[in-house]
């Protein structure tokens, strides 16, 4: 299989073209293949510091344990037979030091003696005689030559990977030094001329002149999770020279690993600089995130092109590479933990593609749901913030809501356990709260999932969350909330923790430029809007005020455009996309912008009442109520935590 | 040798007694208590070397990220305006370098573009010219600013432990450096006059003068694991000076663990010496293994009393001294996967005591099955050779045969479900095997348990096993193993594969000093004999010959001591406890002793035919036939490989 050069444009010529995408099991089978090129030679160390190493030959104890008979109490030696006959009734007395010698734990026993009397059975008579009530068997409380290990016997095998207790049995019987497999050495290479290196960028002038390169530090973290050395190559530009030269550059490494630049782009030179000195077996695999991934053999090395958005790499990285290192140490690889979980909507997916889906999981009630986060291989935040990963076989279309279905874990699942499921409405003073929860022992999670307001009263009403965040205006009656429960929770009974009071307005840029005072401006033609989700309070609350000021919501440009948190319509205004969107005045300051207030409006807590005893959700109202979240709260501006805890009823 | 002097009831006077023991259950709230006296301070360190540390403050994004809109793809970047209108049957054309920029992916967007077009849907006219057969749609394949995190929004909370794929978000929303907590310090002293240190140790002397101080090594390596930094005291005689003096020689650490010297020997001086500085709280708790240990407070430190036996030290570790860890972090301490299993025997356990018994874990057929390993607190191969724990509750006196019980795996379900199970008779060429398994990719992890031949039979009529090993010579007919089967496996279908001829004899003391000939002179007076257990085949042969020759066995001396390998009668015989013991020629060779040969024997492995066709059984029979399992049998000596391998037929 020979590059074939794209005569059109200068650019354009170097561009690659996929290989025939493979599936992910074809990848495996080939990435298998690949890693019997890894060849790990042994190295000798210290027995103390071989955690995690794995053994190159089998060890045999070179001594027994213990290596002499000992005695396994604190007491006294003595012959079994001097002891004979010894009753309550009959002591039998023996001279210290000559029938009997005081002896502890893990002293040799003397040549001639044959057994240990416990020093609870000894009674002294004066400074030269003790006395028996009971005699002893011969080897009684002795720990005989080699009762754990016997010289010459295996202790562990070739290929056994060395765990702390580990270290008891090899010192134990005589080794000081061992043979263990060296690390598989994997060469890192990011590449990319948008990026820029972490320790050489100068994050005082706000925005960076490019992406930082982040993904060589998560692979070489979980190389060495894994038990590999990553060696991090420097920042390679999008030059076929210098990626060559990288590629060159190390000879001692067992695999290589090189990040972005194995798509089909203008500057992906990856795989013509491999096919120089290898081979490339797969290019493209039918799974998402990852499918720009690149298997082949560079010199006599196994080379994986790691795609460089972030989630990409991670996937490629776990699917292709974990396994490739695992196999040259002769490990199994261990599997997540896996439970079964109810997602809590339809989630489609494409029809031949293996999906790696990051979700929230948590625990209401006694069923586990999965709530899928952003989808995009360039939201690492997907996987930070995710609990599991749902995989999504090739032959669906997706899955259904309450559709049982597997999740791997990437959390223990007792943190799952200890999560508090907050949907609804977006606040930043979650964040405080979520803060806090986690500064006990044991921490709580607070889990929030911002939907709007109208999404927080679906999941409680689906059961799917221990609390709803709402804040939802009734254009009727002017009350906050409660019209709604009344109206969507029928039969299920809430109690009711007001959070917060905050003002709501327009988000503006900064110094306002456009001079906008109010919603009419937004009708102007030069003003660019961006909104908030249906469902969402900050949503009702525009247009019922629009409505009240007889506004037409069709000639605002942008009404169509919807974000989902106050900080992403503040950070559209921000980036200058827009001149203005609805949002709280903390948005606006933390991101430093204008604000112009529309109205103060009621943020509450609603708690389906068989949760409200949980204690994880009394810790949330404890914290609600505590000084420090109000301090916290008010420090913030655009708060008011006036009446901020207590319990609202109708 | 070297002996210390032995102690005078002076000594006696100081021994320390057990405060009122407590229960696990109390002792955990008391360390709980006791935590709270550790408060770790925050350090900052830079990100690419965070991982496994833990937050010391929340984290926010200092700038966004992506930090400006960038293209999502490799393509072109356009305003989507100029695009309107083109279809397939009228494609709109652009200038390339004036309405078309070329752009790779996480190229920030030109100022005056708002979208990219795929480079695949680029149709080139000329070098100044391309054709759009689709209109773009503004932000089309654009990444916009903040997507992943947005500047000043909360990344990580405080108390957050940080994984590999953090260090992706973290370092892409601008952080260089963060505030971690400091690694919770651990002072281990290991205390015993007893003890000699492993770098110090010569081993060419075969017999060290004392035992090697192992503890505090599988303690240093048990808090790396958890997140703490262990700071080893060198090993401190059983002095109080020198105990007091090892107590107050670091100041900088959090939390002290003292090994030994905390039962009621009469050098138990560790108790006293904490009352100097501080208070115990607890000493003795009602659990086994680790039943001496106490828990204290010196000056403003938590101090851990961990008894000296190297089981017991590790489970009073994980049971006392991982909380604290954890609590001290604001970590939930994982929890150990559990399954079910059925006991392969009735496990007696002391009413009163909480005991954690080792097991050795198997899946045969569709059950777990749990074997017990040896359940001294010295033998730590009782730990490094289990694959589980079971606690038998203080409230129960043990666990009944095939009544369902938990495990707490110590090792992944992974490798239990890719091991094989051996019940039978013992014999050196199973390490061999073992050995040759482990070195395989997936690795088979085949465990053996010795329990004689009768045993292994047993073993299969239970179905508690994968094969048998087995050398039963019939008395009546001469023929080895398949009378037995015929006898005692009515209507269970197995198949035998022929393992190896070895040679069985007097195992006696080197240069043979009791000029020992044959089995006749086990009658005599001078002479002392070891015994293999009943139902073991050497056991069998034993009675059998004596029986043929009209040997009396109750004129053997230690006709009724048993062990349960050739390796633990070659040491006994190597210990000078007795003169000989019957045994296989390569345990005589690995201890340097000398051999009388009395038989030569068969050894089969039986196999049910149910389990004949698991891939993990072929590997096994494969292993056996292959070159490098006989070339290394015949190198030990003592086997005959010339029908190794062959199926045995009745």
């Amino acid at each position: 299989m020979k590059f074939e050069p794209w005569h059109l444009n200068s650019k354009l010529m170097k561009r690659t073209i996929y290989l025939k995408k493979k599936t992910l099991e074809e990848a495996k089978a080939i990435s298998t293949e690949v890693a019997k090129l890894i060849h790990l030679k042994p190295e000798t160390i210290p027995v103390i510091h071989s955690v995690g190493r794995v053994t190159a030959e089998p060890l045999f104890a070179k001594i027994s344990s213990p290596p002499f008979h000992c005695a396994a109490m604190d007491g006294i030696a003595v012959k079994a037979e001097s002891t004979y006959g010894a009753t309550e009734e009959s002591p039998k007395c023996l001279f210290i030091n000559k029938e009997a010698l005081f002896i502890n734990t893990g002293n040799p026993l003397p040549p001639e003696m044959d057994a240990v009397i416990m020093i609870e059975d000894v009674h002294l008579i004066d400074s030269e005689r003790l006395e028996l009530r009971e005699a002893a068997y011969p080897w009684q409380h002795v720990r005989a030559i080699g009762e754990d290990m016997i010289v010459t016997e295996m202790v562990f095998p070739e290929n056994h990977k060395i765990m702390p207790y580990d270290l008891g049995a090899l010192l134990a019987c005589g080794h000081q030094q061992i043979k263990v497999k060296k690390k598989p050495r994997v060469l890192i290479i990011p590449t990319g001329s948008e990026l820029l290196d972490t320790e050489q960028t100068d994050l005082n002038q706000n925005i960076p002149a490019g992406i930082i390169e982040s993904n060589s530090y998560v692979l070489s973290g979980l190389i060495t999770e894994d038990g590999g050395a990553p060696v991090r190559h420097p920042i390679v530009k999008d030059d076929p020279l210098k990626i060559k030269e990288a590629l060159l550059s190390d000879e001692g490494t067992d695999l290589i690993l090189i990040i972005a630049g194995s798509s089909a782009g203008s500057e992906d030179y990856t795989r013509p600089m491999i096919e120089e000195s290898g081979e490339v077996f797969v290019h493209g695999i039918s799974m998402m995130p990852g499918k720009p991934t690149l298997i082949g053999r560079f010199k006599d090395r196994p080379i994986i092109g790691i795609p460089g958005y972030p989630v990409s790499a991670i996937i490629a990285y776990e699917e292709l590479v974990r396994p490739i290192l695992f196999q040259s140490l002769h490990l199994m690889k261990p599997d997540r933990p896996k439970i079964k979980v109810l997602p809590t909507r339809k989630i489609p997916s494409k029809l031949g593609t293996e999906e790696f889906l990051r979700v929230k999981v948590g625990k209401v009630g006694e069923k586990f749901f999965a709530t899928p986060l952003p989808r995009g291989s360039g939201v690492i935040t997907s996987l930070t913030k995710a609990d599991g990963i749902i995989r999504i076989p090739m032959l669906s279309e997706g899955l259904n809501e309450n559709e049982i279905t597997e999740v791997e874990l990437l959390r223990p699942v007792e943190d799952i356990l200890n999560t508090i499921v907050m949907v609804g409405s977006h606040d930043l003073t979650l964040d405080i709260l979520a803060n806090l929860m986690g500064k006990f022992y044991p921490p709580i999670f607070f889990s929030s999932h911002p939907v709007g307001s109208l999404g927080g009263i679906l999941a409680i009403k689906n059961r799917i969350c221990h609390m709803a965040g709402l804040h939802l205006l009734d254009p009727e009656t002017g009350e906050y909330n409660f019209p709604y429960l009344r109206q969507y929770l029928k039969g299920i009974a809430v109690r009711v923790i007001h959070l917060v009071y905050r003002e709501q307005g327009l988000i503006v840029q900064r110094g306002n430029p456009k001079k906008i005072k109010g919603l009419k401006d937004l009708l102007r033609k030069d003003i660019a809007f961006i909104n908030r989700q249906k469902g969402s309070g900050t949503r009702i609350l525009l247009d019922h005020t629009l409505k009240t000021l007889l506004l037409e919501q069709s000639q605002i440009q942008g009404y169509e455009k919807e974000e989902y948190t106050h900080m992403a319509v503040a950070s559209t205004v921000a980036s200058g996309i827009v001149n203005a969107g609805l949002g709280i005045l903390p948005a606006a300051k933390a991101m430093d912008l204008d604000f112009i207030p529309i109205a103060k409006e009621r943020y509450d807590l609603v708690i389906p009442s068989i949760h409200f005893e949980d204690e994880k959700v009394q810790r949330v109202i404890q914290t609600i109520r505590s000084n420090e979240f109000k301090k916290m709260v008010s420090q913030m501006g655009g708060y008011d935590v006036s009446k901020t805890g207590e319990e609202l009823f109708e």
